[in-house]
């Protein structure tokens, strides 16, 4: 079977551009089965597209193409490619930041920039539109690619996996009975924020399921949040309404309010200026 | 033919979640067809997955197996099951509610507890994460199933249908010229509002297309909203802006406003709590 | 292979209705290959319809089958139509303006009255169901129409093309150094506008990718924007957070801000009390 065709973009299903893109996939191998990652990431995030990306594709099979276009410089200088991974996946993306976390945590393989010569969408008056690499590079190539009309050699010129363009990572800091992480993420739909701590690091820093944990979340260095928070496996052995904190999908220390919404119930958000220290009491 | 797979969740399609989960029934079988049935179900909200997984079931093949994933208690002492219904279909849920109409409306002939030894995702650090079932468990064990890999009997012992767990569900009062029910549920995107009355019994309390009906909507018993309605077949037969009451698609009686949102309009919601009177003038 | 089916509505994904429509299609014929056009029109938008439509249709494969139901009329008169078109699509709707810009730019072969006796969804309480043609009526013929079951002929009756029901379309006004036109509709997501006014005569006008563009925006009239604007090919060679006139993906003249918003940055919206005015300066 020829590989699956996930796609993740900040395009969302608003208008018809996912509808043309995936067009353009079906009009170059009707046979081409097409999945959606999301098309709800935020706009021009390439750290949310990293992410996202990075927590999706280790369960896809292995040769699947995951297409992910957040792409605020589309049309500029930035280079367009596709990477093979040391899993055996493919990724097709602007190399934007949005391979960071691939890059890092799970390894690439090779890179090579999309050769617009020869890779590119033709006719339909699309020749002169600079604003859609979705459409006319990004999903034309993966389709190209998955119905093995071109091979990985056939995508253009390889070039340094060294040069992939990656955006910092923040490590935690862990001491027995403390331990100092920031949000770098969210859950969007049910308010939780994910730190960068490992579910490892705090168990080796004395933390366990049940404890009472003395939390303090920071912006900007402020303290914004001050409290003694359960630490346990699911949401329901908290109190409804009440925050906790958890190991998620990800094995990553998170917190949430059980039933509820940890961000706006306390006016929260993630990124470099939030960060959060967990104590032993 | 392999029997599809449609999901029903509150993860929504903004972050990774929904991927992972198709990811891993992908990798569990290569040639499953998956389908969306929706990822916006008001969110810890079992009422309405069990409305909506009666609302839609019926009209897929015979054999579909729908996911349904609303989970509020996910991790703790909750089952989590695979139901056959009297036509045909296989349902994966948590047995906390979600089950409702399909238990009372369509029937139940069987339903076993997954067991989680075997019919549970292992690898990639899944194993500890206890919060994310519809990934881990739920879609996993579907996939099993639609794929073959292990018969009805394979997900896990049996136990009463009786013991599943079901939501109170609120009955009409139905006389002559007079009938009074709840709105159960709405139509969120249109803001239409459904009520729990059959239109045939609506129809054998005399009430007709055509009909000016004395309608009076109750919050807590308090009126709300006190008008004299058009009933008739679909919303292009009242003035753009005025409310009605319709035959909805589920043939229950229903309220809209032609070209607008009810609920909005006049500041109505659904649940218990809101009752509805109709009334032959 | 039988032909894609490509969806798209103004239901939503917030309840039960697609996965009804679906299954219902899948019931007709479960080989069939659904696909996600969009379900997020604007609601009771036959103009969106037309445009999104126009929009995405060419980039399918000749034959796909593409449906689309903003249907404020349902249950009424309006007729439900098949058309071929002259690039060998075809579109299922309503009858209604939906189908306003495939009739004026792409060309309609052909269009044929859904005949209820034959195509229309039986059995499951459907039959007295008026105001949900999605599932009853457009997605059980686009189905029966994709498998083979009936011909384009066995649509129904034919009618007169010229009496398909078009909405007006306005021409933009072109003369040296100065064009004007309107927004006719918007990029929901990014908040981008685009006019009515293609590229060609906008070059033919004399402006070229680098100028500096007098640019004036009128509401009823009114002027509420008046700035020099930069032109370009894509938002990159704009500052961030500026506006800009670019080459849209359908090769007509639009604005945008970069990285931002151009509707909400400047409260502007579309539709024919939305002229725009660009001059040399």
């Amino acid at each position: 079977m020829k590989p699956i065709l996930v796609f993740q973009t900040d395009f969302t299903y608003k208008e018809g551009a996912v509808s043309s893109m995936y067009g353009v996939v079906k009009s170059v191998d009707r046979e081409l089965e097409i999945m959606d990652g999301t098309h709800e990431l935020p706009q021009y995030d390439t750290w949310s597209a990293s992410y996202r990306l990075w927590q999706s594709l280790p369960f896809w099979p292995e040769g699947t193409i995951y297409v992910s276009v957040v792409d605020p410089g589309v049309g500029t200088e930035r280079r367009a490619c596709v990477v093979k991974t040391s899993d055996g996946h493919y990724v097709v993306s602007p190399d934007n930041g949005s391979l960071t976390h691939v890059k890092r945590f799970i390894g690439i393989e090779a890179v090579r920039m999309i050769d617009e010569s020869v890779n590119r969408l033709r006719g339909k008056g699309t020749e002169e539109v600079a604003i859609f690499h979705g459409r006319d590079l990004f999903g034309y190539t993966a389709a190209r690619l998955a119905s093995g009309i071109i091979s990985f050699e056939g995508v253009g010129p390889e070039y340094p996996v060294e040069e992939i363009v990656e955006h910092p990572i923040l490590e935690p800091v862990i001491g027995p009975g403390k331990v100092r992480g920031v949000f770098e993420i969210n859950d969007p739909n049910f308010g939780n924020l994910w730190t960068n701590i490992p579910l490892r690091a705090f168990r080796e820093a004395g933390f366990e399921y049940g404890d009472m944990i003395h939390t303090v979340v920071c912006r900007h260095g402020e303290p914004v949040f001050d409290k003694t928070v359960l630490f346990h496996q699911s949401f329901g052995f908290a109190e409804k309404g009440a925050p906790m904190i958890y190991n998620n999908e990800l094995m990553k220390v998170a917190m949430a309010v059980s039933q509820g919404n940890f961000c706006e119930q306390y006016n929260l958000g993630y990124g470099p200026q939030w960060s959060v220290e967990f104590t032993k009491d």
